[in-house]
């Protein structure tokens, strides 16, 4: 075992680095071949896999001073494992590529590590190998595979007129938690640290598409702006009731303070990977959902929040 | 259809250069679900997926003013396609995270993404999804997943005593072609072009799978690095004949007007993505295979050239 304490990923080398991190990933049942050659190899019984990849970039998606490592690690992983979860189906292994200045610290980037797999751990997901490179900037990508169980994928496509619009998990919390930070406070610590570790309903996805979700996505931009990928993918409006949205007492009070309107984190923010969902209407909602809308015939599909178009920011979009 | 020429990654957007990335990507058979939701479904007939990940990073792994867009496209789902196939399996899928500057010209980008699809067509795979940022640097982090079609996978930990090694593939010529644009020429185009597009030879892998390849990896370290690990992790010491190593015409004619060892590119370069397996002794080399050494019994896995350890620089490792 290499000595880490107070030495550099340059000082450890990648070899030596790889070797580290490699004692930081448990592999569980479903891994066939784990990390350490070419390419690792993942029990599929479904005879499908679903796949999705994320990239978080220092100073766009996280800054360093904000969270610690093993957040950004939890952070990186819990995108990835969100997407999957949208689809109605559980991850089962992670892939990770990680570039970033020989300088860093190697207890950063194993903190890191140790992160990606606790947050895989939470679903029973093991993180099955990975790349690394230096790089001026930190940035990390995460693909995930994942098992649908036999169910159908759920796809954003799917929301039909009348189908019930319906959330799960925390939303707006994150939002809250970055302004709270871009402000230069560190509390309430309840919501910063909901930015800084989002527990995404990952179960939920699975349960929605067993109880008949028609549509489905995660919300990591932002509500309005991920109800409208859903609503442009089904052809369909997607008609939100404010007085349904749960705008927890904890966001209210934030929002007093900082003389804003709490329902602009709820409807704005992203990454706390809440999962939306459409039902038909005479579909029991299962357990976490919340209804917060409905899907209504479209000649133009568009977001509305009872009844008008949001006037406001509506999410984040890269590049812009 | 957005107007793309002469517009930067900001001007089209993420959305909009999304939906453009998405034309260039056709979607084989094995897309049970393409590109355009929260994750993709493809098919894994075998009930196993192989999965591996690379990132390349500009000024490390490439620069801009060396190649091509659509080679670095093409480079960066070679890298993937190549560690899926030194498993003995062939790729189905990509996933694809590019991160990169605002200013990025948009062509850039879509160049990128149509050499990522080339390559990904030469097995038939496709490329299924991605993820945007902007970032201060060029960064593609590629991951595939792969067939077994019902083999058992290759890894680098199986090589015994009195193994032959074997070598598939071009090896040497993007470091000489590396050599060759880093002293500022640009020819001879043949092995400048060998750099700029590697062309792995991927069928390869499942061929010596079928064989009975007994351990397999591919170079894209160098060959002396690539062989020590798979030495390290067979337990064995690898004897590399240098007078059995092909080394072409060309890259000694260019070595000689360098005045280098050609042996040098072929021991130490890597990014061809050679494949390098050791087959029993008594197995007939498959087709496409040179023999090139043997392994032996060892206290302290080792690599050797002609009985001796190789002095000089045997590879490339990251932060160092």
């Amino acid at each position: 075992m290499a000595e880490v304490a107070g030495r550099t990923v340059a000082e450890l080398g990648e070899f030596g680095l790889i070797e580290e991190i490699r004692r930081l990933q448990p592999q569980g049942p479903g891994v066939l071949l784990g990390a350490g050659d070419d390419a690792a190899v993942v029990s599929a019984p479904d005879g499908r896999v679903v796949v999705s990849t994320d990239v978080l970039v220092e100073g766009v998606h996280f800054k360093g001073e904000w969270a610690a490592a093993q957040d950004i690690g939890r952070r990186a992983a819990a995108a990835t494992i969100a997407d999957i979860a949208a689809m109605g189906a559980r991850a089962t292994a992670l892939v990770v590529s990680l570039a970033g200045p020989s300088g860093m610290s190697a207890q950063w980037a194993l903190d890191l590590a140790g992160g990606l797999a606790e947050e895989a751990g939470v679903v029973g997901a093991s993180v099955v190998g990975g790349d690394l490179s230096s790089g001026r900037q930190v940035m990390i990508a995460v693909t995930g595979i994942g098992d649908l169980a036999g169910s159908s994928p759920v796809t954003r496509s799917g929301a039909r007129h009348g189908d019930v619009l319906a959330i799960a998990g925390r939303q707006g919390w994150a939002a809250a938690g970055l302004a709270i930070l871009s402000r230069g406070f560190r509390s309430p610590r309840i919501i910063v640290e909901a930015y800084r570790r989002p527990e995404p309903p990952y179960a939920s996805g699975p349960v929605a598409a067993a109880a008949g979700a028609t549509a489905m996505c995660d919300i990591s931009d932002g509500l309005i702006a991920d109800a409208g990928h859903l609503a442009a993918a089904s052809g369909v409006t997607v008609d939100i009731d404010p007085g349904l949205l749960p705008v927890p007492e904890e966001l209210r009070a934030a929002a007093s303070a900082f003389n804003v309107e709490p329902l602009s984190w709820v409807l704005a923010g992203g990454d706390d990977h809440a999962l939306l969902a459409t039902f038909p209407a005479d579909a029991e909602l299962p357990a976490g959902f919340t209804a917060i809308g409905r899907a209504e015939e479209a000649q133009q599909p568009e977001v509305l929040v009872a009844g008008q178009p949001w006037a406001a920011d509506s999410g984040h979009e890269h590049f812009r």
